[in-house]
């Protein structure tokens, strides 16, 4: 079976399904207060580099966004977003749930560069507007880019300046830091943001994410929210086990550039018979546009499901996504689908 | 090592593990629309006799929780408990973050009474009130304690008389329905409850719990309310095997009879050396009394944990829970503890 | 003095506040009980020619707005609006706050059109995303345009294709009913409507709306939402008494009548001596675009305060608004000052 | 006739409306930006002796109450009241409506004591329960009672201690401060509170409340979040002229006198008769408790309305209140209605 229709179609990765049989049974004390998440927040804080760092576990990305944004913001403040952000479409309405406006920004790219955030300031001036206060940036964004640090660092200065904290949703960032040309490492990030997520879902764990609380502010009764928005595990050491087995060595990493490094053969057979990209295809999420001809060659071959769409000129886009599961053989069974 | 600390030490049931891991390698869709979910709500479906049932997978209780009464009622709407009732207590204020009070009510025993719905009905009589609309009942209570089929009639009865919704947190139902002296059945919840949940966290799986929407009215959209509110897994087979494991055959009751079965002995002995409960023992969740010497001696063999309650006269009280991995080599070490 | 800042800076018309001071020492039962209010819902239903319509009536605008958006939608819910529209920008995040997203839709003038909810329905596809289930529209909008009665029944056939509701602000309805090339009338928007209100504060009375509540779904509680969001008022007779006073006559359109007649001498003076306007003038809100050297003058008559726009070319965009207080003096010193 | 049903139920003292009078043609900027409003912030301070203090005016008391709670605090925080405190009762669920618990705590008399707090941060010691954070007091009370300045320093010392806030609900806060054996004074109330609000509608103007901040984390933005809860006015002066009127001298106080000398009769023929009371009458509002004959002879004297309550004994107690309105002649009457 050929399977690029996400990266979370599959369980977790052979290691960390290990850890979880070998652990089962095994009694605890729940909600996270045993030493397996401990043990994981450690290796996390080890790992990025920063000793002071609050390590939280939750289960979900959808969850995470919520009980982080809306445990820091106060109730008129906003969000600001690319208007192709998770926050902004895929979430129902997750963060206007806990009170706050996302402010969407339109984007060429996916990507929020400093410039839009002069400009959503600049309209918010009065006491009649809520008041941006935080940014949220995906790295991997929606459309499959990167920010490196360079970028990361001009967004950091214009929030600075601005007075709004840096939130990084981390669900690809496995793959973010691992594309071959992102300078960004793991020991960047406390200092470019305030609070950020390491996306376990897609990355390689059954089910969970890891957020990593930098900024002192946010930091105190971070996990009495957590409980109020049910983003609390009552077996908590279930996702203390999966990111132990992660960050305790490279797998965490390892299993992201895999997924660059099929996506890589995608991309260049992709294009090597002259079809283009929605986006500049770059990591495991890529867009790429084929003739309607094409598409229903992939359909027969059951590759396509229902996530394409029209683009006109006989051509449509869809989403391809490779993950820590994805075997040489369906890249190059894909990839001999689309020879043309 | 002796631990009735709590029924969510451990793991999974090794066949709910198996299950997992047997489909690890497997692709596919996500967010629950996979055939795993499907099969599972199916064999819900059958086991409870309600074939129009929704049903729906969830990660955790306190998220169950805030995602039925959020989804269900409109703001200015109350759901009134027993306040010894999770939602009451042990949940960070979930239920007043969707917008909604909980009424609290004080009950002798943690169960709430069709008299109680009266009164809290005769106060709240005006427009400057919020308008109760919910009964929340545990079965298991929080006490340990069972509702059986009458007492169930006539909240029903009750509820239907002021127009209230019945919903029923079920976190221990598998305990409730195999608690010997109980005449309930899950084909009784149906016509008893509006919505009702099926416990999975607690009762065998690794995570989960599964909604059961029996009122028509609660139906539409629920799928949405849960993305809202982060409940939603992206990789929802996980939850679905677990529960199909569950619920093809008879392992749900099993894992409930089993730990009834050990508590019965633990419940025998205490009394049998002459201690007393908070509220009378009957389910796999006792709450013992017994002098600080016999809590010292408890304590040195590491049974006790932080979970005791000094009550006077040189007394405390403690929970003791057995759980489906509970052995009978732990029980029998436990009893010769406490024996005088 | 020159006063077009805004159509709120003076009181109340004098018969209201008579009738105000006429009653002050009357004593009434309070929380809108009272024999005025339900003597002014009686004249503002049969003015609308809806005898089943709820009429209830608030202290002002936002309240308004989030008080029915909050009460009538479901929390997955959201309201398409204009991006101009009061709810989008100059409400602090009211409506977020009652947990609600508000879908912005870029418009060329601030009107929203049929294509526009068709675009948006399409968009919100699948359970990921929010539910539009209300249209929020302005009428007068907030660029000073008016929905005539065609652009109203077709917004209607749209939402009706859709199952939305229609929810019109009123807050300027007495300058859009009155204006010279608008059909329509008091008596249509029971149909075109699910719910509207009558703004009072821009049209007349110290302070106040009137919320018209069409749509039987709505109606239920409405009162109870009311209070809980804080727009209960304690003497509530004090909006009776002057919404009595403004529809047991005409006095409501007169009043806008009176706007409309003075704006239309500035819009032919402003156009006369050759000037552009941002949007097309019509009605008491106008949008005229001077060079900075009038700027400059207005400013030193006092007339300006801080509400204009550089829009490049040396010139500047300001809004003027004539108001029920608004004196022909005014106006025709204003018209001296820009004349060339 | 004779109206002791509420002190809300004529308009306002001539002073304050005479001010709105002759106010009433001008035109000001909006939203509170006016003089009048600055003005009347600065008599405020002053006559509570708090320069620094911020002053905001609103237009009602469930308005107040949920704006200042739901902008102090963070999610996972609650408040701490009487159980017979407005906002646990009467405000249709205002306050859980922000998303915050009310921590309803039985008392005797209606009166929050150190001891309450106490236990109520024994029972909230860990992450699954909500934050105490804030006590809410009413002065007066629900039940017509005061609190006196060494209460008020023995609760301030004991929410020092455990890190609350104090707000304090002075709806009726010139019958607090006018009271005979009460030694507070307004310029004891900003050591002792975090916020209150002087309460205007039950005091003699139209409508409105001050809200006086002293803490100076609770000041930023506190505007952007009034605006948000609907509860900035477009004519803000209009509360402005009113507070002004009143606190531009002495007013205000003068007329809780009025209320307090005229209740104090009551009070003195009620117990002079030989009828007992259900709280220790002390105040403007007072809670007598009559037999059913004098209650029907009250009824048909006008003066009852639906305001009692069966208490046994074939007695009833009803709530009468005096108000800046009441006359020397209403009194006179009814002490004769209850003379035996």
């Amino acid at each position: 079976m050929i399977f690029f229709k996400n990266d979370y179609g599959s369980g977790a990765h052979p290691k960390v399904l290990e850890a979880l049989v070998s652990t089962n049974m095994e009694n605890t004390v729940g909600y996270g207060m045993d030493e397996y998440t401990a043990q994981a927040a450690d290796a996390i804080r080890a790992k990025v580099g920063c000793p002071d760092a609050a390590v939280y576990l939750t289960m979900a990305g959808t969850q995470t966004n919520l009980t982080v944004i809306g445990a820091t913001l106060r109730p008129h403040e906003a969000v600001i977003s690319a208007e192709t952000g998770h926050v902004c479409v895929h979430e129902a309405g997750a963060i206007e749930a806990t009170g706050h406006k996302v402010i969407h920004v339109p984007t060429e790219d996916g990507k929020l560069r400093p410039a839009d955030i002069d400009k959503v300031m600049k309209q918010h001036c009065n006491a009649h507007w809520v008041r941006p206060k935080m940014i949220y940036i995906s790295n991997l964004t929606e459309t499959g880019l990167t920010y490196n640090k360079a970028e990361l660092k001009a967004l950091r200065e214009k929030c600075d300046e601005h007075g709004l904290y840096v939130f990084m949703d981390g669900a690809r960032l496995a793959m973010a830091l691992t594309q071959k040309d992102n300078d960004l490492k793991f020991t960047d990030l406390p200092e470019l943001c305030d609070v950020f997520y390491i996306g376990g879902t897609k990355c390689g764990v059954l089910f969970g994410e890891a957020i990593v609380i930098v900024n002192d502010s946010m930091k105190p009764d971070f996990n009495r929210i957590m409980k109020q928005k049910g983003a609390v595990l009552a077996k908590g050491r279930l996702l203390g086990v999966q990111f132990k087995a992660m960050f305790d060595g490279d797998l965490y990493l390892e299993l992201g550039q895999h997924c660059n490094d099929l996506a890589q053969q995608l991309i260049s057979a992709i294009a090597g018979n002259g079809y283009e990209f929605m986006w500049p295809p770059c990591s495991n999420m890529i867009f790429p546009i084929f003739p309607l001809s094409v598409v229903k060659k992939l359909d027969e071959a059951g590759v396509l499901y229902d996530d394409f769409e029209e683009v006109g000129d006989g051509k449509a886009a869809m989403r391809l996504c490779t993950s820590w599961s994805t075997t040489q053989e369906e890249v190059d069974e894909f990839i001999k689908l689309i020879e043309k």
